[in-house]
């Protein structure tokens, strides 16, 4: 199953600056190959299922591994079985329409 | 590594009525023996990370089972190294608080 | 406009403990009348929408009187125009389907 | 005060294809001057909080005048109170970290 998927971690009990932390996300997203599109609000990747699920917990891993205690992620988890359409060609539709 | 979730699953393109999908996403859950919390707006989860996101991918495939083509999860995800509190226990400190 | 909400509010560059900014949240939801149900992953509210809305910024606000120069909150907004079915009433007939 | 929001609303009860909806959302967040930044999970905005919550009140407005009658959305919300930068600027200073 392909998903599409955005990721927003929070550490918990940290200083206010999340860059450090945003950064470590994109990294480890880019190791697991998925292609990270990072946003102001958080990170797009597509991919198999398992293997996207897998990179959430390796970025939890890895932003623990930095002594945060405690993370809050927010997820969003995007299914289809119709057809291959990928969100970014929802976006590109929603373009188009506005052009 | 113990994670507590909120899952909330909308199912695109069906009728307007979601107790259907809700109730089925509550029913994935229990035979998952997870001891799901079903509220308004979504169903709380606690347990090991991999047991969690397998249920979480078998209400998608539940759902999608059920016809629906299209599914928009937001899940919230809670991990903490420092001890084991669970999310009850916060909402029952708050509690302790208010009175 | 009527409108069913879930508040999640998280303090950024805090202590680890979130006790103290769930009840803060409740107490201010509940002295704008809302009748906040409280969960482990938040707080659902329902209501008229600039009311609703006026208590998730009187939120922020508090807590940020607390001294949190940071808050993410994640917020659902439920809204429909064909009755008022609540989403209360959305649990219990997915509790009759289970039942 | 200053907000930092992401918008997704998800209409519910519709066609499987969202692109009608994503546009109209943009148009509107377009025409309350508020410079949206379309992405695959999400519009992101910023501004006044009275300014971005009443656009966020249009979009749902809009979108049932499209004859959707539920929606679901689903927004973020950052607020800070110790000095003015934007969201972005969390996203520059993480890539900083990366290069």
């Amino acid at each position: 199953m392909q998903v599409a998927v955005e990721i927003s971690l929070i550490p918990i009990g940290t200083s206010v600056s999340l860059s450090p932390y945003v950064a470590r996300v994109q990294e480890v997203l880019e190791r697991a190959g998925l292609d990270p599109e990072m946003h102001a609000n958080g990170t797009n990747i597509e991919g198999d299922w398992e293997r996207v699920m897998a990179a959430v917990r390796e970025c939890h891993e890895a932003v623990h591994a930095m002594g945060v205690v405690r993370i809050n992620t927010t997820l969003k988890i995007n299914t289809r079985t119709d057809r291959e359409q990928t969100l970014s060609e929802t976006v590109m539709r929603a373009r188009d329409r506005l052009a």
